[in-house]
C-alpha cells in the first residue's frame, strides 16, 4: 500500500544483486527505515527481532534468506547451513516451516550452479501468492462495506483490532484488505482501530499505514469499542486471526473475544479474515485444544515511546514490583462470529461453513 | 490502609495548627509524597489539578479547604471567597458542591469566632462517615468473597476495573473494601488488576495500593479479562461506579460494559459497589440518560512513566498524526449486574432492589 505517496510492499528485492529490503517495523511508528538483507543471518537476525512480523511475511523473509543463503554457498552444505539458521527463528511459526521445507524441496534435487535462480523465482512466486490471496480477501469483504455503504450511511465504520494489515503480509493484508479495497473504491470509510495493548500493534502499525494510505480512522483505548457500538457508532467488526479450528472457532490478539460479546450484544456484524492456510484442520474446539502463549509481563508494565524531543524510550507505567500476566491471544467461539472473509469467499463460521469452502481439506486431518 | 506498613487515610489534619496533609496521586505510583495544604488556594490547586480525586476524596478536600479559608479569615466575605474558590475546581463533581454547600449552610449562621471550630469538626465528620460508608460495603462484600471461598477454593479470584479503592475514598475504597476486609480476616484473596486504559488508574493506583497493604494481585491489560473468565480463573468481579441510575444501570469506567459481557457469558458474578449517594434517582435509563464525557484524545496517544534512569517522562506511544478518541465510561445495563453492594445491604440491580434498601428515596426524584 501507499507510504508518503509511494507504494510499498513490506519486503522486495533490491539493489540489483539480490539483496532484499525490507521495512524495520520495530521502529515504526516513530520511524520509517528500511533495512538492506545481505545474508542468511541477516534474514535470520531481521525474523528473530521481529523487524518483521506477521505469519506471511515471516514465511516471505524466510524465502527471501534461503536465496541470500544459497546465493553465498549453493553447495548441499551451504542449502542446509541456511535452512538451519532461519528455522531456529521463530519455532513456533507454521508459515515459516512451511516456507523453509517449500525452499528445500525445491533446491536440494537441482544442481548447485542452477539453485540461485530457482530460489529467487520462488520467493518471488510466494510473495505473489500472498498479495493474491489477500487481494482476494478484499475483493470478498469489500462487498460487505459496500452492501453497508448501499444501505444509505454516510460513511461505514470498521472496528479492527490488533494489526492484521499489509505490514503483517507482503500487500494488502487480511482484517484490513477489504477497508483498503472500499477506500480505493471511493467508498467512505473510517476505522476505530483499537490501541492492542499490551503492544500497540494498533495504534502504532494500524494507524501507521491507514494514515499512510490515506484511509480515516481514529485510535481507541481497546475499552471502548463496547461503548461506540452500544451507541449505533460501529456498522462492522473485522479481525485477523492467527489460527482458525475447523469449527469456525478463532484464535486472535486478546481481546478480540471481548469485542465480538459486545458486537454479539448490539446486533453488530462480526468478521474474521483470513486466508486458508490458517486454518487448523485437526482441531475442533478452539477454546479447549489452542494453547494461548503467555509472554513477559514486562510488556504490560513497560512501554516504548518516544519523548518531546524525539528520543524513543522504555518507560515504566505500572506500581513498582506489581507482577504482570501477559496472555497474547484469546479464542472467540464461532457462535459470536457472523462471518469467515476466505480468499474463496465468506463462510459461515462453522464446521460445514468451512467445508463448504474447502472441501478438499475438510474433515482429512491438517494438511 | 497501610503503605509500607503504617496506616494511612487520603487526607488528614497535621502538624497540629490545622494545616492538611493529603497523598499527591499524580506522582503514584512512581513516588509516594505528600502535600501540605496551608490556604484554601492550596486546597483549591489540590482538587483542580487532581492531586486527590475519586469523588468522596474530592468532597473531603473541599470541606477542609473551607477549614483553611475560615482559620484565615473567618468573616462573611471570607466564608464566601473560600466557598467560590472551591466551587469553581470541578464543576461537574456532585460531592464537591454536596461538601461546600453543607459546610456554608453550617457556618453562615455563625458567628465569625465560632466559624473555625465548627468548620473542622464537620470536615472530620465527613471523612469519619465517609470511612464508615466504605468500612460497611466492605463487610458486606466481603460475605460474598467468604461465600466463594467456603466453597473450597483455595484463592477467591477477584477481577477489578481502574480505581475504585481507598485512594478514591478517605480510607478502605468502594470496589476493594470487601478485598482488604477479606484479607485483614485471614481469607486468601488475589486481584486480578485491569490497567484501565488510557490513565492506568488499575497498574498505576490500584495495583500501588494492593501492594503497599500486602494484597497479592496481578496487572491484566484490560483485554485479558475475557480470556480469564473463560478458563475458570475468575470468581468474582467487584467494580466502582461513578453514577447509579435508579433502574440499576451503572456508569462506570470505560471497559466496564465488556467485563459485565464477559461475566455473563460465562456465569462469573459480577457486583458493583456504591455508596448511596452515587445513586441518581432522577434517571431510569442510564443508557439514553447518562452524558458520557469525552475527554483529550492526548491521553490515548501520550503515556507518563518513568525511564530507567529515574525521570518521570511522557512519551508518545502512537502513530504521529493519527487522531484518537478518549470516551471516559460506559454503561452497564442493569440486566448483566449480580448486585449492587452498598453499605445498607446488597441489593438486586434493579429499580425494585434499589427501592428496598433506600424506600425514603426511591420514586422521589433526585434528593
Amino acid at each position: 500500500m501507499l507510504v508518503d505517496g509511494r507504494h510499498y510492499r513490506t519486503i522486495w528485492p533490491a539493489g540489483g544483486g539480490g539483496d532484499v529490503d525490507i521495512i524495520d517495523q520495530t521502529l515504526l511508528p516513530h520511524e520509517l527505515a528500511t533495512v538492506r538483507l545481505k545474508s542468511v543471518a541477516d534474514a535470520a537476525r531481521a525474523i528473530a527481532d521481529m523487524l518483521v512480523r506477521g505469519a506471511p511475511l515471516i514465511g516471505a523473509t524466510a524465502a527471501y534468506g534461503m536465496c541470500l543463503g544459497v546465493r553465498a554457498d549453493a553447495s548441499d552444505d551451504g542449502l542446509r547451513s541456511a535452512y538451519d539458521a532461519l528455522i531456529r527463528t521463530r519455532p513456533t511459526a507454521v508459515n515459516l516451516r512451511w516456507a523453509l521445507d517449500g525452499m528445500r524441496d525445491l533446491l536440494a534435487p537441482l544442481s548447485p550452479g542452477e539453485r540461485a535462480e530457482a530460489a529467487y523465482a520462488r520467493a518471488a512466486e510466494i510473495c505473489d501468492q500472498d498479495v493474491e490471496m489477500c487481494s482476494a480477501i478484499g475483493d470478498h469483504g469489500l462487498g460487505l462495506i459496500r452492501a453497508a455503504w448501499d444501505e444509505g450511511r454516510e460513511t461505514v465504520n470498521v472496528l479492527t483490532h490488533c494489526n492484521a494489515g499489509w505490514l503483517a503480509t507482503v500487500d494488502w493484508g487480511t482484517a484490513l484488505a477489504p477497508v483498503y479495497k472500499a477506500h480505493d473504491a471511493g467508498i467512505p470509510v473510517h476505522v476505530w482501530v483499537d490501541e492492542t495493548r499490551p503492544r500497540n500493534q494498533g495504534s502504532g502499525l494500524t494507524a501507521w499505514e491507514l494514515g499512510q494510505h490515506g484511509v480515516p480512522h481514529t485510535i481507541i483505548v481497546d475499552s471502548a469499542g463496547g461503548h461506540l457500538m452500544q451507541h449505533g457508532r460501529v456498522d462492522l467488526c473485522i479481525t485477523g486471526t492467527d489460527r482458525t479450528a475447523a469449527s469456525g472457532d478463532v484464535c486472535n490478539k486478546i481481546g478480540t473475544y471481548l469485542k465480538a460479546l459486545a458486537a454479539h450484544d448490539n446486533g453488530v456484524p462480526f468478521y474474521v479474515a483470513l486466508p486458508g492456510p490458517t486454518i487448523d484442520w485437526t482441531i475442533s474446539d478452539g477454546l479447549g485444544e489452542i494453547p494461548i502463549e503467555e509472554r513477559d509481563g514486562a510488556e504490560v508494565t513497560e512501554i516504548r515511546g518516544r519523548t518531546a524531543s524525539g528520543e524513543v524510550t522504555v518507560v515504566s507505567i505500572a506500581a513498582p514490583g506489581s507482577p504482570a500476566a501477559n496472555y497474547a491471544f484469546d479464542v472467540t467461539p464461532a457462535r459470536l462470529i457472523t462471518g469467515l472473509i476466505t480468499e474463496r469467499g465468506i463462510a459461515e463460521a462453522s464446521a460445514e461453513g468451512l467445508a463448504g469452502l474447502y472441501p478438499e481439506r475438510a474433515g482429512s486431518g491438517n494438511a
